[in-house]
């Protein structure tokens, strides 16, 4: 009962604020262990939030949620915020079906400033509400913290350039570890590295900088020459990226020295603009697992405690016989180059990325240049497959509408993560792209139900000139034992058609075909969203009298069916409007009512 | 007919690259006689072009297009590259049905190495062209130009944070006429105008850093010691930002000597990496009426060239009933702001930045930041209104959907130029947006038929706390005259319901207005797309045999209300879904048969 005696008697953020100084190492231990010991349990983005403890704790010492208001970018940094600000005892349910959310959730608490998920909102976000605390006299500072991977990301780097003029209180913490969720690639991390690797001349900056700002000779200078001194302050930084942005900048600071970040977060409290705090923190601190392997720690599922070992995948994923497919199609064919933003473990890509590493583009998270840059290249003459995950390749909407599909470029996405895909919640769904890619001109929409078409539709893709997104569920496919060979734009009959026939798609077939064994009715697995099967639509409307739809997506692809049915019955099963909240994939699928049972539902009811 | 005795002599690309030096100025003089007196009969993008003459001119004299391949951002700057590249014959159908487009476009050469429209893509295209020549082992260097005011729009700002790291030969031009089409704002542009004010150092600079790399002293720093030499260059560069993201700078150049531009190209071409080479040029240069006002000559009509004068618009456009109606709300409401992404004029926001600059908030080219800022605000209790062209809120998809929707914070977008838009054609035309706006959780969708309703849906969209989407065309809705009061989400029967009648949403509705007069059948006003007025629907269900919808949009809306009326066959009006080419608004609506006639067509089949 006493593992956590600091953590025990914290029952309010006011408890935190009055903890004596001497006693935030202890508690940040106390989290350490309490975090680890509970993520072991409910799975979680453990490295993150292990790495960002005493940002967290300085600044609830500094500044005063909820008046100030902190938004956390991507969120996987907010448990120790979560833990603060009274959600300790919740903390159990952790990404659990009603439980706390993985993220940062205005419903949650009114310390949670805005809602998050995806990379890169942060500053944007926080620089609203700093214009709206402004506008309303309201007084408070907004503090953005951002990991160094998000801050790659277009929108991050919109935001900072409003920011750097707007002169409002805006704090951004950069929390730098040199990963995102894989190390990190581009320009500014290269900056980022310079700056980290120039502690030594902080010191001799700092003096002179004051003197340049306070003493005689500095006023002076100040007053007369204020080009010639910001030459001196240069000369002296080793990196000015983003006092240039008009930012303030102080750093690097050592992210786990809590004393030191109170000192600077302070000192940046009371300049009243926009200023960049540059923190060095190291991803899995304090647990000596997630130190070594910080990418297998970024997000787990349940893990031992004791080994770091965590419960063994059963089955092959289907990010992994993605990647196994477009290594053997590269192998044959030296145009393929395979594109990824950040995401080369989480897309299967790891294996290609070694083999051809010339061929491999990680742009590190930048959704929008992954696509126009894949695009290029196609226009080029080269075949760039992008793997990325559904909900991730919403930021590159006008990217796939403007560069690739008005083109009618050959560019191949491999849409990972498509449908519901559990504990991330909300934010993660990735259950929007059959609705915004069936829009676009000429996109070409395939939808595998088994790992052997998942692989077949790469190679087929690739061989035609034409857009085309592949979508593919979280997890794994079912194996099709005996599958007919696939024909463009065809559909496949599994299951003769009978009156009442299953009309489904994508990984909702294995569903389906458990329904309809048992109910002995049709079943049609729909391996293309767009161009739909308009001949075998046609022997639909003749020969059943009801049809049902599954997919796992916002009803869409049962929409485009009904519409061409019409005046047939067509029961639509599918995801429904309302966002679909955090809980395991099965949960939510119970939720929208695609379970077997729903589907064996609609069925009887149309028999 | 000898007015253009020089360019009357370039039959080819050829012909221009055997051109005397000595003869390129006249030659400068000469495009832009032509392009003025064309584009004064044709209209276009004339301000960009008359500033990027003398660019384009080096960039054919130093570069081999199509070996070089020449990437245009947004594509406005193009018109001198068309009519070098075989294009001048038929430049006096620019922009016209079945004419030269006025963007590149692959189609029409293969000196235009990728289509573009909208801004910031270049950098990523380019990018991947390079790569793809350089796996194909082509040579060839990719040349991107990029004005001012796109490259703070994050798609560039990804791509620069790449390409600075690629290693490839890519020379981005960036053509600095301190306008994107207003003024500029943000960090960068301050960053830019510093630069532009220092050309006094650069000679000096040059000589020492020509020391520093190539004497004996240089070559001993560098080395031993490469930072100190970069911090002595930096202390002489009056700004790294772009060499720190890993590009050579050269600049700033002047853009109107064609001399010193062919020189730097040169120099930037022998580099093989990535260059940024920083050029200041005039918009609307060499004609007064538009070095006066370039922002009036950034897209124009049909004008005097003596006076300059345009044809007068005769009606009050929807935007300036929009920003009417927003200034009057924000008088009565202080917590009303407006948010721009560099489109204040356009949308309608001068007098509103004029009244209430505080208020007003132009991010520049930057439709993401736009979005999240505003979520931003309207967290922290604002009522942000955000005026966006529906293509370019294209690019913000992930915004709407993560930031604004799945929050269901309260903010409203004015998403102005919806529907066919004429003679920018495929890449500007505004006719995605109600598929993509109708699958967001929570989003209301308000469909205006008049400007009375469109002003009336500002105050009542800001009423309600939800996210919200009021769409209009470009150009002037009718004027309701005698109009019911709006009641949200429910529908207005304009023409009492009869067995067949026409359901018309937008613009649309004052055709389906004189179609249903002349037959004599009922006719209903959509003024909501989302929530649909589903107790209306039920009555047209029940009283008629036939539904004619008609939508200026690729039918979505058309979809909604057939798949409710389902088994009743409903007729949809709209645009088809292959892309609409340039034309007039007329002539695009007869290709997609979304005319009078083709509604009338629709309905004497109906009955």
């Amino acid at each position: 009962m006493n593992r956590y005696p600091l953590l025990d008697s914290l029952q309010s953020i006011e408890d935190f604020r009055r903890l004596p100084d001497a006693s935030l190492d202890a508690l940040a231990a106390e989290l350490r262990a309490f975090m680890i010991e509970n993520v072991s349990k409910t799975g979680g983005h453990l490295a993150s939030s292990l790495g960002a403890v005493e940002i967290i704790l300085a600044m609830h010492r500094v500044f005063n949620s909820p008046k100030d208001r902190f938004v956390f970018d991507v969120g996987h940094q907010a448990y120790v915020h979560k833990i603060l600000t009274g959600r300790r005892e919740r903390f159990s349910t952790l990404r659990q079906k009603d439980g706390i959310s993985g993220f940062p959730k205005r419903e949650e608490s009114e310390h949670d400033a805005f809602n998050v998920g995806h990379a890169s909102t942060s500053i944007s976000a926080a620089l609203g509400l700093a214009r709206a605390m402004h506008l309303r006299g309201e007084g408070g500072v907004a503090v953005a913290l951002i990991g160094d991977g998000a801050m790659t990301g277009g929108l991050a780097l919109e935001g900072i350039n409003d920011a750097g003029q707007a002169n409002m209180p805006l704090i951004v913490i950069l929390n730098d570890n040199n990963m995102s969720i894989s190390p990190n690639v581009g320009s500014i991390q290269r900056q980022l590295t310079n700056m980290r690797m120039s502690r030594g001349y902080l010191r001799f900056k700092r003096a002179l900088v004051r003197l340049l700002d306070t003493g005689r000779f500095g006023k002076w200078l100040s007053s007369h020459m204020e080009t010639f001194k910001n030459r001196v302050k240069s000369f002296l930084l080793p990196n000015q990226l983003f006092e240039e942005m008009g930012f303030s900048y102080f750093g690097p600071i050592d992210g786990h020295n809590t004393q030191e970040l109170i000192r600077v977060f302070s000192r940046a409290k009371a300049l009243h603009g926009a200023v960049m705090i540059h923190v060095i923190t190291q991803k899995g601190k304090g647990y000596a697992f997630a130190e070594k392997n910080p990418e297998r720690f970024h997000g787990v599922s349940r893990f031992d405690v004791a080994t770091g070992a965590a419960a063994a995948a059963a089955k092959k994923s289907n990010s992994e016989a993605f990647g196994e497919a477009l290594l053997e199609l590269a192998a044959e064919n030296s145009s393929v180059v395979a594109v990824t933003a950040a995401m080369p473990l989480g897309t299967g890509l790891c294996p290609f990325a070694k083999r051809f590493p010339k061929r491999f583009f990680d742009v590190g998270i930048a959704e929008e240049h992954a696509l126009t840059m894949a695009a290029g290249m196609a226009a080029g003459g080269l075949r760039p497959v992008v793997a990325i995950y559904s909900s991730f390749l919403q930021r590159a909407y006008d990217e796939l509408l403007h560069d690739i599909c008005l083109q009618r470029l050959p560019v191949v996405i491999a849409v990972d993560r498509a449908g519901l895909v559990g504990d991330d919640g909300e934010t993660h769904q990735g259950v929007y792209d059959v609705a915004y890619l069936s829009t676009l001109p000429g996109m070409r929409i395939y939808s595998p139900a088994s790992q052997q078409e998942l692989q077949s539709m790469v190679g087929m893709a690739l061989l035609r000139q034409e857009p085309a997104a592949i979508r593919y569920n979280r997890g794994s496919l079912m194996q099709a034992l005996l599958s007919t060979p696939i024909a463009f734009g065809k559909w496949e009959i599994m299951r003769p058609i009978t009156p009442v026939t299953i009309v489904a798609t994508g990984c909702m077939v294995e569903e389906a075909l458990h329904v309809a064994r048992e109910l002995d009715v049709g079943l049609v697995n729909a391996r293309f969203i767009a161009p739909m099967d308009e001949a075998l639509l046609e022997t639909l409307k003749t020969q059943c009298r009801h049809v049902i739809t599954v997919e796992d997506a916002v009803v869409s692809f049962g929409k485009s069916v009904a519409l061409r049915l019409s005046p047939l019955p067509v029961t639509q099963i599918g995801v429904r409007d309302e966002p679909v909240p955090q809980a395991t994939v099965a949960e939510q699928r119970a939720i929208c009512g695609m379970t077997r049972a729903d589907i064996a539902a609609a069925v009887k009811e149309a028999l």
